[in-house]
């Protein structure tokens, strides 16, 4: 890998961008001693000042101008047509040139999906990339996939996230054989739709030499029953934000818990010391931004619109893991072990004719 | 509404029945000095023995004998064909012939629901059932629907949910005038797959003088954003138990925060006097079990499967809600509200013609 590694970041994508790009970057170089440089690609006007309240990140970032950029608003279609020279087009096409390991955004997650397939296409092999998210469980981390690139899956697909994950997981979670499942609504077989059914069958009947547990349900993931869950995008996005939703909802209860009567406050002020910090950083949602972009010529990260500075930093950190991680590497020889799987089913069906 | 009130109870369904029935319904009568009376469908020689342990339920409960029990493996089609004479198909039968106003049962989620549509029937203007949660938020109770009885379903069948579940809002929460939403993965209207976007386009276009907000995401259940959000099964179903893992989760957190070290504990002395109770009472999952079959000329409560005593109280309490509730009126006004504007939609698509 070369060194120093190289992160390439759509300044200008996100809510509260390019602040929130920038505050990110300070955090996320805040007692990093280990050569690491930014690329920040969008408006040198606005990031140049931002930039200037960061002494510490001279010589760590570079600006690329550019003054077009994609909006929260457009249609993926659109973007592509529209967006050559934009700083989401500019951040993704670093990494083709290989001035640049990861691309990192926190704008339109469609737009960035369709300018990532144009930019860096697919792996052969793989029909639509898919997007991850590690789900902070007891014991680590749950690969979860697809959170949102595909609304409709067919059987082929899932089974194709399920190698991508499977891939995704050994390569950043460093679990030699991760376990994998597809998230279904019920754990007898005659449950669940005909779609999730279908992929449980090519995964069975595949033999890709892949610890696959069969279905999961909902309450698994947090559980982290299995190391990688399958989904389509909209049950997985659907999963994503409701444990979202849920979490801040708990640690509201336990806010106020903590603070609503003399006694909360004297309770809280005695966890403050000790075990209520590391409470809080498990309930950061922060702590959890930025899924990846699986099934590429190249590693892509999208952070949460919404996200400020911490969660910027977070999906930065996790960028820094993928270009660490032998992912692409894992990738090609799951790819390899589907497609001789794919292959073989084929001679055995015509054998059988 | 009949006085005392009757509650039919399928005792042998769930994985630690009739244990957990009995156990549930001496928590549900605990300082509860309204007249209910509890049929309780199954084996007497199983039942009797458990019931002998709390006299206060002598007087109470009646049990009705049967031996036949409906597996949790049963196909429901099969459910239907063998069970007539089980428990759940006699504590369901009870609802139809008027000896009690709501059946409640912790067995096979599938054969309850094809059982119940048998024996009583959907009510006119309804083509399927729906299951309907209610899921603490902040300011009190999300109803939402369906968390599991179809996992296909089509634009008409999600108009359908939203209708009843916007009257079950106004019969059991009390909200006049209710907010429904539609699940999606983005808010924009472009975003979403096609039958959720098919829906939204009915429900704008039925003039139902319905508070329809138009989509949410998974983090606006928890959030409170509307009070109802309507989904097919598949997405409900996950969104529920993915909750409920990660609450879970989160409640695993702060208890070892709470333990984990000497000032840990005694934090947690200091706020188990004061706020720690409500605190564990908001996230014990025991206190939102029980979904309601909607769309049946009757009334049928589902609880979890693996629920013990504390669990099947509360959807003894749920039963109880919707038994005192208008429930079944709403339905009748809303679904003749929703037969109102597909006809004059008809008649104006005749017109145009």
């Amino acid at each position: 890998m070369v060194s120093p590694l190289v992160l390439s970041v759509d300044a200008m994508g996100g809510d509260f961008a390019p602040e929130s790009v920038v505050d990110g970057a300070a955090i996320f170089f805040k007692g990093r001693r280990r050569p690491v440089r930014l690329l920040l690609h969008g408006d040198e006007a606005r990031i140049r000042p931002l930039l200037a309240r960061h002494p510490e990140l001279a010589g760590r970032c570079e600006i690329r101008h550019t003054e077009k950029i994609v909006t929260m608003e457009a249609k993926p279609s659109e973007a592509v047509r529209r967006s050559r020279g934009s700083s989401m087009w500019n951040a993704v096409h670093a990494v083709k040139d290989g001035e640049a390991q990861v691309a990192i955004s926190a704008g339109n997650t469609g737009a960035l999906m369709a300018i990532s397939k144009v930019i860096l296409r697919m792996k052969a092999g793989v029909h639509r990339p898919a997007i991850a998210a590690s789900w902070p469980v007891p014991q680590g981390f749950c690969t979860v996939l697809d959170v949102g690139a595909n609304v409709d899956c067919d059987p082929e697909q899932l089974v194709e996230f399920a190698v991508l994950g499977e891939s995704f997981h050994r390569a950043v979670h460093g679990v030699q054989r991760p376990s994998v499942a597809l998230l279904n609504v019920g754990q007898e077989e005659l449950k669940g739709d005909q779609v999730v059914r279908d992929a449980d069958a090519l995964l069975r009947e595949a033999e890709l030499d892949m610890d696959y547990r069969g279905f999961v349900e909902g309450n698994d993931i947090s559980l982290g029953t299995t190391d990688v869950v399958v989904t389509d995008g909209f049950t997985g996005n659907v999963a994503l934000k409701t444990a979202e939703g849920t979490a801040r909802l708990v640690g509201g209860w336990v806010r106020e818990a903590l603070t609503g009567s003399l006694l909360g406050k004297a309770a809280g002020a005695l966890l403050s010391l000790g075990a209520l910090k590391q409470l809080r950083a498990r309930m950061d949602p922060n702590n959890v931004n930025g899924g990846v972009f699986l099934g590429l010529n190249g590693v892509v990260v999208k952070s949460h619109g919404g996200t400020q500075g911490p969660g910027f930093a977070t999906a930065l950190r996790i960028a820094l893991e993928m270009a660490d991680s032998r992912f692409l590497t894992e990738i090609e020889k799951n790819l390899a072990r589907l497609d001789a799987a794919e292959r073989s089913r084929t001679t055995r069906a015509q054998e059988t004719e």
